[in-house]
């Protein structure tokens, strides 16, 4: 069956201030290698799907955006959402959208804002998802943990289905570190990177189950024609459950299969998360730009500005410089810039 | 008698790197407050001496900047040294142009790079060192030492002249660290802050008696005609010993008093130096320029650029944004950036 990536790309976050603006969100930044997260998202999927057979979920004002980034995919592939409403919205009208031009095909769905060090068992796993999808089968990638993280929620792996697949046991919501260390320990639990694949038919048989007003409202911009869409898109969106399609279906739904796969994945949470992904210097610096250190060590120097970044004699410090704004954080601290941008959005809400 | 300021602003320093560079030195920087250090230094003596009857040592390249710092300064008043050669063929130099201009005067001369909190006494210590140079002695302030440094010279003071000055003892030079201890307690050793006073007269005679060579060549510059000075300058000035004014002259000299003073003087010797001598915030932080800071301690944050600084979680650091550069360093090691100077010197050199 055909298969339809699905890229989740509608994130607005400010973790990675001050490159990461309201208007230049997470997935547009060039944080590892020289592509943007959303670019080198769509190329990672090449061996399953071009450019082209993607399509983006995403924000009306990040639309254009994502066309930049992606000039090969149609301008009709960027589904704008009118207004953020979480995932199971997003991921309904992208399906509909996908259903309307395509008829049945094998959804995708994966977050345009993650990173993968080794793209051969990632596509291998995706591969095998897809032929447990054409079962009807909704599968999820399973991350094997490497930490106790506890900033992740988790699936619990069930019953094996076959050699690389079980069924699903349960989703689980973040732990707390105790947990997660038994989670850990016990090879059952996976961390859930939001990566589903599954049929439309299946997805919308699941919807209608679980969510029958959001099924309804679907049906409406299914049978709509092209003049009236997005009237009626817009008229019905702020009706649309703001859940998560963890919440909403997935944690819901039976006949789920886990896919666990060992692929160097990250979410890329924070600043101080870059350096395990990419490379650093012998001492343990990650330096982008133009950067001249010395005695400095396990750091971050990210400088996209027009002017040269010094240090001297520092140590776990974040570094920053975009075109309008330097930042200089503690490496702790950088893990929540949230708490400056918000004194910042006070100061000079230009920078915010 | 006439008294005439005789600024010395020839250095060239890397020590406030990048905003200090090799053609924009300390003197020209506005470390603490609107005005230059130049320019404040010579606006402080405006109870002795207007600007306009100031003298400026310095370069050739600094000339210019001189000329634009102080307006109300005369070209001719700007003197330009063909060569750094040190502190004597400066003050010799100055010495014999002021002589053409004005005949005996008693001569005031200072660094233009240093930073006195109390006018006021400052200016009493000077206008008691005017009138014992009078009297033909050579007078140096010494600065009541305040703790046990030892990146300066001092000297040891003798028997009393009257109630506010004394003979000089010795000149001593940089002491260790238990030596400077023992020079503070002992309430008898100032710091030597390279300010002396002393007539024309006194001053020749002493060049004449110490250091004959130089003597020699300032008598070429002195007969000169106005059409020749220039190119008998140039000629003459490779052959001038290049020593300091403190070795060559004051450490061999006899009949030398000095006026102590306790004005809240401070070389201003690196950028950690710098929140002592300023206005600092509840958190220690001196601030200058467009900065947010956020759980931010006892560091120097000092925006010259046209970006905002934002720092999160650091403390006892130094930040420094120009136009071209941006410098986070250590506290500690921003004492001496020299060595990261030289780094930069390999890689860019245009911002060194």
């Amino acid at each position: 069956m055909k298969v339809t990536p699905v890229v989740i790309a509608g994130g607005s976050g400010t973790r990675f201030w001050p490159l990461s603006r309201q208007n230049n969100p997470k997935q547009f930044l060039k944080l590892l290698g020289s592509d943007s997260m959303l670019r080198a998202t769509v190329e990672r999927l090449l061996p399953i799907a071009p450019p082209a057979d993607c399509y983006i979920a995403t924000g009306e004002k990040y639309a254009e955006r994502c066309s930049a980034e992606l000039p090969e995919t149609a301008k009709s592939h960027i589904i704008a959402e009118p207004s953020p409403r979480n995932t199971l919205p997003a991921i309904t009208l992208a399906a509909t959208v996908i259903k309307r031009a395509l008829g049945e095909t094998i959804l995708l769905v994966l977050p345009a804002d993650h990173y993968i060090a080794r793209t051969a068992p990632f596509i291998a796993a995706l591969k095998k998802a897809i032929t447990l999808a054409e079962k009807e089968l909704i599968v999820t990638l399973g991350i094997t943990p490497t930490a106790p993280e506890t900033g992740f929620g988790y699936i619990k792996s069930g019953d094996k289905l076959d050699e690389t697949a079980c069924k699903v046991a349960a989703f689980v919501e973040k732990p707390d570190y105790r947990t997660a260390e038994t989670y850990l320990a016990s090879g059952e639990y996976f961390w859930n990177a939001g990566i589903f694949v599954m049929s439309t038919t299946r997805f919308f048989k699941e919807l209608a189950a679980r969510q029958p007003e959001a099924f309804a409202l679907s049906q409406k911009w299914l049978d709509a024609t092209q003049e009236d869409f997005s009237q009626i898109l817009a008229d019905t969106w702020p009706a649309m459950p703001a859940t998560s399609i963890d919440y909403g279906i997935m944690e819901k739904a039976e006949n789920l299969a886990i896919v666990p796969v060992e692929c160097g994945w990250s979410d890329v949470g924070s600043w101080p998360a870059l350096p395990a992904l990419s490379q650093i210097n012998d001492a343990g610096n990650m330096e982008r730009g133009r950067v001249i250190s010395l005695n400095t060590q396990n750091s971050v120097i990210f400088n996209d500005s027009d002017k040269v970044v010094a240090t001297l004699g520092v140590k776990d410090i974040i570094i920053v410089a975009t075109s309008d704004v330097i930042l200089v954080s503690s490496k702790g601290d950088a893990q929540d810039v949230k708490a400056l941008v918000d004194l910042v959005k006070n100061r000079e809400p230009s920078l915010a």
